[in-house]
């Protein structure tokens, strides 16, 4: 069979049942505490005496999350656990088990099903995780997925995004900008291939910022990092939504306010490029970017000595008393109003 | 503001924020088990000691599984959660909460929203259960609704697919073909709605199986009523993917055949009347309608008495100790193999 043909099977060829075999198929080690995977009306998972049980739900659509055009079914696949661990983990819980839903176009090919199926066996692995279940449906025109991934978290271990109080000190992990400085690439390569396809692409200068948006992790390293030390974050959220909008989730929940450091926010060399090429001000993209799947937490003040031991995590601000008081300071000793800025798929215009 | 323009308000006038802010505003009592519920990065939960957490999830796309021109949009909000707590009911467990994923296109208004969310927060009052997270996300398109729902078990009252043994009795709840025959009965209606818009459709007789294609039930009173009366199926499954499918579900599951007695199949006058309507074979309706939403079970034979009792539960045939024997016997005695019919998205060729 050539090439040309495999990447060619319709789905219609497995039909429903077949595709339900395939994803049944993958190789993923089950959990201790799954009962009853796959296969049943639904699973049974048995959390450990005094566990509880974290539940997050993330939906990825086509067109609107993502483009097939620039996304390797691969990486999406791949992509789409790590956003759900990413929440599992912003609760200091320990990811487990997903759910897997999938809505399937009839353009939709096995290889292409085969791809995405092997991106989320990956991250599995990677996270340790099994596939419990789920749902698989045709649809009319777009491809999306629906994931809901289930954790388990000691009751003394669980972060809250309201847990914060007055002074403690403001952390991310990591460096901020990137995903969004690697989809700005994608998007400027696309659209001079829509102008003319003949133009191969050269992207190879920003390999770092392309994975960021196309293979991010979630940074279970971190929590798990954190928990060796002794270090119990008072709150945590996940800046998948950017920055600005994650400072407002933790001071909001929290009744305060917060300060940023503006010259402390972790930047990484391929965003700063990026930002130069495009003659954007990168700490715009630090601050409103989003899909980052890094972490923001606080810790009281008193802990800053053990978090400055860390590799990879960064002490960008603190919280303030004032709940109205969102603000960001330059190295001048300036202070601007942080805006609450991110992406919006209601309000877009396009 | 007149009607014309209160049944007209854009989502994007919400925006994401204010999308979230009226689902959370939805007034469903939290139940004992939510420790955490909406708008954290996940949800939390605590089962009971020594309770299994039961989970199942669900897609519904449009001009797949449902058409606005015939579903009203708050009864899909019912259905949604009742196709989820049919296959938690399914495992002889209690549903306990939802995680709602919706994904909304640009058509979709203010009112359509509230309409589907007031049906979710009638089923969720029905049985007894809360809304614990999701995600609300826009698409190009189509309209899709992906349910997550938990639920609790005792490990010994847990009924999978796989417990059935040699001659247990094959029973069933309530009546079947209802369900597909409703579907018939809006479709001819749509068909001759787009030939002449001008006819006024009238389904005034058959208000009882338009009931059961628009707003469902899942069966939460039969599994509490075996329950009472001390009878532990031995396996279960619910039947909306028709009678025939589920039949093969529990023998496969099980490494049995099945039996079915065409004759105790319970049909309601209403299904009969459409299936004289439109000249189709009653038992067709029953053997392969889906979306039933009724419970398919097992039972040793020596619960015969006990099951009896019960209203609203038919003993429609047996296990047979030979896994690929999976027959029909009509009232002549004849017996003919059982087809394994039912829907598959993937395969249609409309």
């Amino acid at each position: 069979m050539s090439k040309e043909q495999e990447i060619k099977t319709p789905l219609g060829a497995l039909g429903e049942s077949g595709i339900h075999q395939r994803i049944r198929g993958l190789a993923i080690e089950p959990r201790a505490e799954t009962v009853l995977g796959q296969g049943d009306d639904a699973a049974v998972v048995r959390p450990k005496t005094n566990q509880e049980v974290v539940i997050t739900k993330d939906l990825m659509v086509e067109g609107v999350h993502f483009d097939l055009m620039y996304s390797p079914l691969q990486h999406l696949g791949y992509k789409a656990v790590v956003s759900n661990v990413s929440d599992i983990v912003a609760m200091g819980a320990e990811p487990a088990h997903l759910v897997l839903g999938l809505g399937l176009p009839p353009k939709f090919t096995v290889e292409a099903l085969d791809a995405f199926l092997e991106g989320l066996r990956q991250a599995c692995k990677t996270y340790g995780m099994d596939l419990i279940g789920g749902d698989t449906v045709s649809t009319l025109r777009d491809f999306f997925i629906s994931i809901t991934a289930v954790g388990y978290v000691e009751p003394e271990q669980k972060i809250a995004q309201s847990g914060a109080s007055k002074n403690d000190l403001v952390c991310v992990t990591g460096n901020l900008g990137a995903a969004y400085a690697g989809f700005l690439m994608l998007d400027r390569e696309r659209r001079i291939y829509l102008e003319n396809p003949d133009v191969q692409p050269d992207l190879s200068d920003h390999a770092y910022v392309l994975e960021r948006q196309l293979k991010p992790e979630a940074r279970m390293d971190m929590w798990q990092e954190l928990r060796k030390k002794g270090i119990q974050p008072t709150a945590m959220t996940d800046i998948s939504d950017g920055l600005s909008k994650s400072c407002f989730t933790l001071g909001k929940a929290s009744g305060l306010g917060v300060r940023i450091d503006l010259e402390r926010i972790p930047i990484h060399p391929g965003t700063l490029k990026v930002a130069e090429e495009l003659q954007l001000d990168p700490y715009h993209l630090a601050l409103h970017g989003g899909e980052e799947y890094e972490l923001l937490f606080t810790i009281p003040a008193s802990s800053y000595n053990k978090i400055q031991a860390l590799e990879d995590i960064t002490v960008i601000g603190f919280m303030e008393e004032d709940p109205a008081a969102f603000r960001l300071i330059d190295s001048s000793g300036k202070v601007f109003p942080l805006e609450e800025l991110g992406w919006d798929g209601f309000r877009k215009d396009e």
